[in-house]
């Protein structure tokens, strides 16, 4: 089958890779379409010593699953983490934080830029007819952005400021803007400022926040730079709360002094279950087709990385195949 | 009157400093015992900017208080944050957090190393009778220690590493003892140890930790070192809380990343209500009696402070004047 193939920092395209035999509790998809999530650019930076078939967002159709043949034929999206069952976060039902875990296209599992993909029909969630292929494609990356929004369940007329307007702020945005917070979105590029036109929130440009210090009950941190936890540290009131979405080293000179002075509570969120995110986008209540930049095929798939990796770039999905 | 005097850094006796007179809404309160705090000695290397009388722990007699007499002659406690009433924070009700506040002994107002203090009557908790003022005098630090519990309350059962038993380590493993939790205290030096015999914890020394690392559902950090929450870190959970007692900078390298790949809750707390504190110890759920290391006049208060700061030293507390 065709796959694009990460090895050594380098991604190419290749068309010998075989198509995945699926076990007797998995299921083999053919992959309709995929996203590009940061977390892939990072990949290619060498943020995970992945090497394989890169990718972790999809929407595709279940072409063949022993266990479960009832979902033969119809559309699915895919849990990425894959536990082991066994080890303890497992044994106390925190299996998205199984220390063994396998994560579809990022830890030692073929990922989804590919034709096809073998995961566990455990993992597998059927998808809504009344949601099309390219809504359902933000299935995970949603599933990311509500649950960190879950994290603090904002009640109506919180004062929320979200860092960052990035892929993953947008979608934060757009699961924020449901709560009836009040929301201010502080976004680097006029680009993400024109796709927040359609959300109920204040925008403002980065050079803008020092009117903000200290008046927010919550701040989510999601601009993808280690600078963000300082910003959010000066956003935030006292006993308020940051929720943290970018995966960073401590930055220098971080006044943690002040997490305790002012008693405030800093939150991480990874990823989140699939069933809100799938009723979200079935409900209409988030619609994430806007943000689509490109959908290009799979034989352009560098190009396609390198134009989501510029900065201010929308989502950029790669089409495997057509779903009928 | 006799106080501790700070300036410049350095700590004087003093003899010939007016006794304050109170305001309309203050008590003027002659002071029984004071405790040094680590606080205290921060100051004394510059932590805060602060000239005046130190100290802000204490127990007194009320000697007048114009605004209520019914005060005048009984034991009462003081607590140390004087708000502004009119801040963003103090209309949110927040006045603890107030932006504007004062100190007792910290920040804008002289303290209780002295033998009297004025302090608003609105600051001010009565005594129980059944409180012993080598108890009472623990009331401040107390509600720090109840208040960093409180920001998780483990339910029983629940796996709790407290990092540092120091003075206020020892407090906090007495309160998280009432929560019937399963609790493991790391601590540094066998005088900390032999004061944790009658407390139902296992009891550790920092070489120990390797075994406990990723099992703790929540670590209390208070071993008042920079190096504290890399370790806290290491040893809590998946989803796991961290509370954070010690103010410092953030250590360089500190992997915040784990913080959102593994979902921890970092929380930090400072100070508490005084009221269930004075509950603890009317109701002998906590007796701080044996963790007093010694009592010394107030003439001695530079020896006093140099050896609260001894490395392993218990609470040192300043003699002012006796209740009666």
């Amino acid at each position: 089958m065709r796959a694009l193939w990460l090895e050594d920092r380098r991604l190419t395209v290749r068309d010998d890779l075989p198509t995945p035999r699926p076990g007797p509790d998995e299921a083999l998809v053919r992959v309709v379409l995929a996203g590009i999530c940061g977390t892939d650019l990072e990949l290619l930076r060498g943020y995970l010593p992945f090497r394989g078939v890169p990718g972790h967002e999809m929407v595709g159709v279940v072409v063949e699953a022993a266990s479960a043949p009832h979902l033969v034929g119809h559309r699915v999206v895919a849990e990425i983490n894959i536990a082991c069952g066994d080890c303890a976060p497992c044994r106390s039902g925190l299996p998205r934080h199984c220390s063994r875990r396998r994560v579809l296209g990022l830890r030692g599992l073929d990922g989804v830029f590919a034709e096809h993909v073998c995961v566990p029909v455990a993992n597998l969630q059927r998808v809504p007819d009344r949601v099309p292929d390219g809504s359902a494609v933000f299935t995970e990356p949603l599933a990311a952005a509500r649950a960190a929004v879950d994290e603090v369940a904002p009640a109506p007329g919180t004062r929320v400021v979200l860092l960052g307007a990035g892929r993953l702020g947008q979608l934060i945005a757009r699961v924020l803007a449901t709560t009836g917070c009040r929301l201010t979105v502080v976004a680097r590029h006029a680009g993400q400022r024109d796709l927040l036109a359609s959300v109920d929130a204040e925008v403002v440009g980065e050079h803008e926040t020092a009117r903000l210090a200290g008046t927010a009950d919550v701040v989510v941190e999601a601009c993808g730079a280690g600078s963000g936890l300082a910003t959010a540290l000066d956003l935030v009131r006292p006993r308020g709360t940051v929720v943290l979405k970018t995966t960073s080293a401590a930055p220098v000179g971080l006044d943690l002094a002040r997490v305790v002075v002012d008693e405030i509570c800093l939150v991480g969120s990874r990823c989140g279950p699939f069933e809100p995110a799938l009723a979200l986008l079935a409900e209409g209540r988030v619609d994430p087709l806007p943000l689509i930049a490109a959908t290009m095929p799979l034989e352009h798939g560098p190009a396609a990385l390198e134009r989501a990796a510029a900065p201010g770039a929308g989502k950029v999905l790669l089409a495997l195949s057509a779903t009928g």
